[in-house]
């Protein structure tokens, strides 16, 4: 089990080849390159200034699309994750 | 389908030749030169301090003015889009 | 049309030589030369922090004066125009 | 007529001859000299958080001290102005 | 007894080699390597803008990871600690 | 007269040799030297978020130790003073 | 009398040496090397935005642990003390 905290997704990575089956091609122009992947767990919120959880838009299933540089990589049960904030996901997709 | 999260919209962008046609001609000054897109999907608005939606100015098929290096590119069935915040939008444009 | 978003302004900007007439002559010295021109759009206004608008303090065809390297030039229907933010605006001058 | 915007106030500069006779001297030290003139015009209130107009602390006529290096500068029907937000001013003095 | 203060958390940190066994194993890629612990003490709580305190989403005996160089070592009764802010910890494992 | 804005003081500074009569001796270590003085004039307080004024918790004639490299010296009618925002001040002494 | 303002508090720091007797000892790692100290006062409080105080966590007597760079230090009646925010208090020890 891997519980992300306060406004964070876990995601599994989607490797790049596999692209052009779901749809999402990366271009290599010199910008940032997105990186696609879906949720497999969502934390429990943000926390506003006044101390109210909000709910993320996203939840577990979801296929996303989110920055390259972003998150921390780990490897849980001998598979690779990846640990962002809800802030660096762009789009849902599907 | 791409569904851009909180207060991101996802743009089609112009390419610039056509300029003329719409009536926006980019001056090659030194200055940032803006781009013109059309705005292919919205996403659900942005998130006050104390945790409201405010849904977002522009809506679908506005046709937009925006900083040139704003955003990221993506490629989706086979199309350019750009994932864009709406802060990042300077004007609508008919 | 051109709908400048938010707190923007579009800015129809007048040509150095005719400062005198309308009475703004800008200073050589070091500092920042402020610009001068006039107001041809304003945006819905200012988001506050609990997602209420404020409305702009200028209003179209008013004669202000703006920081010199604030803002994005675009060209339009053969015209040049500044969109810039209501903050970078810093008097109305008549 | 010039009608500083928001928290702004314009200022006219009092050359740095006349600083012994209103008391003000300036010390030659390394640090920020300090710049002393007269408020000809404020602007409508700091506008906060929330959307409120907080009215300035200086009016018309007010002799004040401001930091050396802060605003901009204009000449307006031939006399120099300097547009400064409240921040920058220090003191006002008498 | 090491009570930490405001939103911070005391970690008992997890020799790397352990890794294996709790199913944590930290890729050697270019990236951050996030840090495996347990929770021995936890803060009061996060200091919301107006004033009030929001519980942290950990307590005591909570496997964590967290990133690499975040908090501050110590060490008391000869054990080694990391001190953490909540906003450093990546998520709950278990 | 010398009215401070907002959250400032006017401050009028103790030379660094009569310090040991209060008891203060500022230490030559490498660290900031803080420096005493007394209070002359408050200004009307801190403006908050909200627009409320909060008055300041030092009064004329309070002596207090601030940061050395804070604040903008000033002479006024032949005396040297020091303007500083409040939140410089690290105590009151006696 | 040192009274701290706001939320800041007085500190005399315990000499390195001592450290064995009261089971605090800093690792010489490359890390920042935390340091211990009994807090002597505490200020009025923090300032929320809304311009409530909300008192301080530690108190008088109080055994902390705090960032080895933070405060300011200063010498009074012949002792050394230390003026820090509560922001760079890490824990209390006992």
């Amino acid at each position: 089990m891997i519980k992300p905290l306060g406004d964070r997704v876990v995601i599994e990575q989607v490797e790049q080849e596999e692209k052009t089956a779901s749809g999402i091609v990366l271009p290599d122009s010199a910008k940032e390159k997105p990186q696609e992947g879906s949720v497999v767990a969502v934390g429990t919120g943000r926390l506003t200034d006044n101390g109210e959880r909000v709910a993320l838009e996203v939840s577990e299933g979801d296929k996303v699309v989110y920055s390259k540089f972003a998150g921390t990589e780990i490897e849980y049960d001998g598979k690779q994750y990846l640990i962002l904030r809800e802030s660096d996901l762009l789009a849902v997709i599907g």
